[in-house]
């Protein structure tokens, strides 16, 4: 047998959560929740395999193409891992279209996979938390969807000076490419995904991009003219009849006003470089940024996507949302200093006294099961090592307490409760345990 | 595009979790990590998707034959999705079996994926508690495990006359198979089998097929009686002298008196009809049965798997634990009408009135803003509806509370507070809410 041993490792690129992982999962997990929650957000979930077809028309090229585990399965059915949480939301909302009251406000946490080269905060699975609005056509609720994400990242410690939102809107990319420059559908569809990469590349390599995916030199200055203004300055760029009818334009007026109102612009800036890669995105659009000089990157992003819903029928639903992954969050938390010690849940060891009487074991026992009656997590020792041995054990997994009785203990109906950090140690009567512990 | 539309229906035998379906399943995971807590488990995970090979080798022929979501992957790994979750619980433990503090235990809550016909209670996905206790030789460790059980049980409101634990020990069954009866292996084999399906069969039927395998009728009865009978007569089938040095018999009697000691033994049952499918099980054995005269079924179980570890390497840890699936339990709770009502979390609407000065909506975005920093849960409405839609959604939703305020209650800085479920309304000063929340 020995000559076949399996590997102990996870599949490739994906993470194996022991405790002290999950401690921190859930943390991040159960603060998410809490804030969603003080929103007035209902949490949804869906299998993590769908039917092929709800990713193949309407996620990133890039997804679809490379990176989807799709397979088909024992009924002949073409299938896949899901890659993002927000199709399978909008099949979801599709299919109670009538009966949900609206507006919408959903959340839920999930696992997604994608088949990628893993490297340093991209595994081939991550979890996302992921949050929309579905059913307000106006800024308020994009105005909430950022007061929320603000609120998250307080939760976790995370002051101004450590991210910002930055955001734009699609449409006015429209009055760029399109309105103004009049470029063709073709030209337009290559710019947009050159401008999302700007940041990757310097300038100049930029400019001979566009110039060779067929623009004029003057149209690419004013591409990149475009990508470095500021909000008031782009009435230099695009003629401001152009602009006073955009509905981009009044739509980044109005949510500025509302976080410079209740004081959230510190978080936040217009920045007309934010573009998204994802198809279905067609109003604002923006991405969260690590502002640590030494992992300045995009963490995370949303965007409106009022007509994705359409792939299943005719809906008139406005969307607007976001979807944060734990990866990302959890090296800002680390690179930030902002991960706090997270403890066992387990506050008491209840010793087996080495060589215990039948007797003696149903003592200890007892005791165990009436502090559980009464909320106390404990872990009771169940086999025969030597109390050294024990106490080594609650102190590694970071137990603050343990209780020791041996018969003598058990004449006398008490019991040794130690405290391991303080190294006291002190006779209780039974009935006295609660109390102490709870101290 | 409407000729195309997507279905929104989720993936066949697959379920999508609605809020309120999501609220029975966050009850249902609350629960059973709330007691897993008290007994000083902790909490683990582990990927979805695992190397094939993982199940291949030890999880039942069924599972791993027909009922696997397997597939090779873009980098031409043969994948699996997780059928179960003890195989990768036991890969993690080998993985850092140096490193981890023993004994472990451990629970999981996860999703497992089997090829099936969905029917009733049984889909192609379900959730799991998996909780094991690892390192511990000792029936002790089993009596943790049946007591937790039964305190997972009593938090949900079941009793005693609603479900049993029916327990046996294999060793029993190799007792009878190879000690007293001398059947070859491969009849053993096929025995147990037949065994592991008795109680959906007639008792002709199943004497029919044992000797059908090669078994004489004097053995068919043997294997009958012993199927049938008490622990206290099971001497009466199989001789003394090898019941006395069978590690399975003591252990069950052991297990029944600390049962007995502790008043659990009301939920319990010696039963040696009870085998367990899994290749891994290696000592005592256990299925939990829904007592429901309409749902008489095997709800879950587990068993000891001393031995499973070993496709890992040469380790030595003793394994016990259980797995508890979320479909059969929900089906368990409604049988027995244990089920509570679940209302939303959000406590309170805040209104957006119709035609809302700029100077209004953000009265009530102030207020909205200020109770949730008060760690109440609001709904803030954020699209231009009349306020009787508004009242409406509140209501559908099941939320108890909503503000209203116009112009008028601004300039006196108060809002309406309505309770939805008396019809109530009051006048309250913006700084009382909270209380009047509270309250």
């Amino acid at each position: 047998m020995n000559q076949n041993l399996l590997s102990s490792q996870p599949y490739k690129g994906a993470r194996d959560f022991y405790p002290e992982d999950m401690r921190i999962r859930n943390y991040i997990f159960s603060t998410w929740r809490k804030v969603c929650e003080l929103y007035g957000f209902d949490e949804y979930d869906f299998p993590i395999l769908e039917n092929l077809e709800v990713f193949a028309s309407k996620s990133g090229e890039e997804i679809v193409g490379t990176q989807l585990f799709s397979f088909v399965d024992k009924g002949d059915r073409k299938v896949a891992i899901r890659p993002e949480l927000t199709p399978s939301t909008v099949r979801m909302i599709a299919g109670r279209y009538d009966q949900l009251p609206k507006p919408i406000k959903w959340f839920m946490i999930g696992n997604n996979w994608r088949f990628e080269k893993p490297q340093k905060g991209r595994g081939r699975e991550f979890y996302q938390l992921e949050a929309n609005i579905f059913g307000v056509p106006e800024i308020e609720a994009d105005f909430e969807i950022f007061s929320m994400i603000i609120d998250i990242m307080s939760a976790f410690g995370a002051n101004e000076s450590m991210y910002r939102i930055y955001f734009s809107d699609r449409r006015l990319i429209s009055a760029l490419l399109n309105d103004y420059l009049q470029l063709d559908d073709n030209k337009q569809f290559v710019a947009r995904r050159l401008m999302d990469k700007r940041k990757k590349v310097t300038e100049q390599e930029f400019a001979l991009m566009l110039t060779a995916a067929g623009l004029t030199k003057t149209q690419a200055e004013s591409i990149e003219g475009f990508m470095q203004c500021k909000f008031e300055s782009l009435s230099k760029i695009i003629p401001s009849d152009i602009l006073a009818t955009n509905n981009g334009y009044s739509n980044v007026q109005k949510l500025e006003k509302l976080l410079k109102k209740f004081d959230l612009m510190k978080y936040c800036e217009f920045d007309p470089a934010i573009i998204r890669g994802f198809d279905y995105s067609d109003g604002l659009v923006y991405e969260v940024f690590d502002k640590n000089p030494e992992n300045r990157r995009s963490m995370f992003g949303g965007e409106r996507f009022d007509r994705l819903i359409n792939i299943y029928g005719k809906y008139d639903l406005a969307a607007t949302g976001f979807a944060m992954g734990d990866i990302t969050l959890q090296e800002f938390l680390i690179g930030w200093n902002l991960l706090p010690e997270l403890a066992t849940k387990t506050q008491v060891v209840v010793t087996r006294f080495p060589n215990s009487t039948a007797q003696l074991e149903e003592y200890t026992q007892k005791i165990a099961r009436d502090l559980r009656k009464a909320e106390i997590t404990v872990d009771l020792y169940t086999t025969g090592d030597k109390l050294e041995k024990q106490l080594k054990y609650a102190d590694k997994k970071g137990i603050p307490f343990v209780i020791i009785a041996g018969d003598d203990e058990m004449q006398r109906n008490v019991v040794k409760l130690k405290n391991l950090k303080t190294k006291e140690q002190k006779e209780v009567t039974v009935t006295d345990i609660e109390k102490e512990l709870r101290n």
